[in-house]
């Protein structure tokens, strides 16, 4: 299972995906599910994606060629803006929901796919999408600043707690490695290595890309921290006045 | 949606509920989920349901006013054993599939009901088991002393980090309520009032039976407390030394 998570920050975009798929609990693998296109100086595009595997990676190998007759022909290299990006995943989602939904649903497997979009083009602004398996999308705001795929819901709260538009870059990377420690805790089928995308607003290249390993000497401090931080939170809480 | 969590400790039991329902975002209502038979010196059995609220029902006035025919005929408040109250509860839940699973289906309506059944009964261990909508049940262990059922993923992180079997009876509580806490704070189907049933191992009476309010200053503390010491860990977690 997949965790994702796209942060649209004030200060730019944080990105933050785990990298383990399973087909069964016997079959489990490492598989990249952040894919970055950058061309420093022009544009930064950055997909996370979740769902079924053999889906995801023909959408990204068919945004990657380019889809599309020449002279529209595009790949994520020369979409000339991010809602353009956008509309090219949420094409090559269709196309291969063309191609292989009937031979899936013969085999009894759903066709479910998500991805997070997010980047900046040279003199356009940085934005974020959350597309979804039927090709079409919607944009983070600033009121809803984050998009979260795949397992979801253990690294929801201190999202919830902490992420506001105004949160700064360094603090939206934290909260988003914070919450994923929370989801590989309680879900085994989530896990390392993370995959890392930091991204300052109009500066056209990356800041930040990093891969997380096992047994990386920070993850594992972050996880003491915080895990010791809650249990200490956790005894100052006062109880009720009629607890046993 | 439900939100419900048994905790099966060293001391005795902690069971927790929330009490919102709602079929379409257009008719929540409250619906007590928790429900108990008590007669002090000689049984103490609390019953959490989640899932179709028809169903649930139907299964509680099947096992308030007993099933199956003199002499064999048992209620909560004779049957001999928890093992015995666990077996009532999936014949019920049995006897309404039986009954109505059909004309659900005709309506394109799931059968869904789980159950979280705790309680002891004199002579007897202190047990607690969680039970399916198939009628079958498992029972909480010292290695996993709690059960969830309903919408549990974003309070178990809590859960899973302070929870086990040693842990005492206010910390339990406690745990439970801020585990509560979360759910709400993310999903907005999840609502106050929250029952509350604390039980100490082998008092044959309840040591805590407690509803609480929207507004009840105490779990407004409660939240305000988690939420800053969340805020205030999260500030203390270091940076990896390649953030941006």
């Amino acid at each position: 299972m997949t965790s994702g998570v796209g942060m649209l920050l004030h200060e730019g975009l944080v990105m933050v995906s785990d990298s383990r798929t399973h087909a069964g609990v016997d079959h489990v693998a490492s598989y990249r599910k952040m894919h970055t296109w950058e061309v420093p100086g022009e544009r930064v595009i950055v997909l996370l994606s979740a769902g079924n595997l053999a889906v995801t990676q023909s959408v990204l190998s068919l945004v990657t060629e380019g889809m599309g007759e020449e002279p529209e022909r595009r790949s994520m290299l020369d979409v000339p803006s991010m809602f353009e990006a956008a509309r090219l995943v949420g094409g090559a989602v269709r196309e291969v929901h063309r191609l292989d939904a009937a031979s899936l649903k013969e085999f009894g497997a759903d066709f479910n796919a998500s991805f997070i979009l997010g980047g900046q083009i040279k003199g356009r602004r940085l934005r974020l999408f959350n597309i979804y398996a039927a090709g079409n999308f919607v944009e983070a705001t600033g009121d809803t600043p984050f998009i979260q795929i795949g397992e979801t819901k253990y690294g929801k709260p201190i999202i919830d707690r902490v992420i506001q538009f105004n949160t700064g870059l360094r603090e939206g990377l934290r909260c988003a490695l914070i919450s994923m420690d929370s989801t590989l805790k309680s879900n085994i089928s989530v896990g390392l290595p993370i995959d890392v995308a930091v991204y300052r607003r109009d500066q056209l290249k990356l800041a930040v890309r990093k891969r997380i390993e096992e047994g990386d000497a920070y993850f594992i401090d972050l996880r003491k921290h915080w895990g010791q931080g809650l249990r200490s939170v956790f005894q100052t809480v006062p109880d009720p006045d009629w607890a046993p």
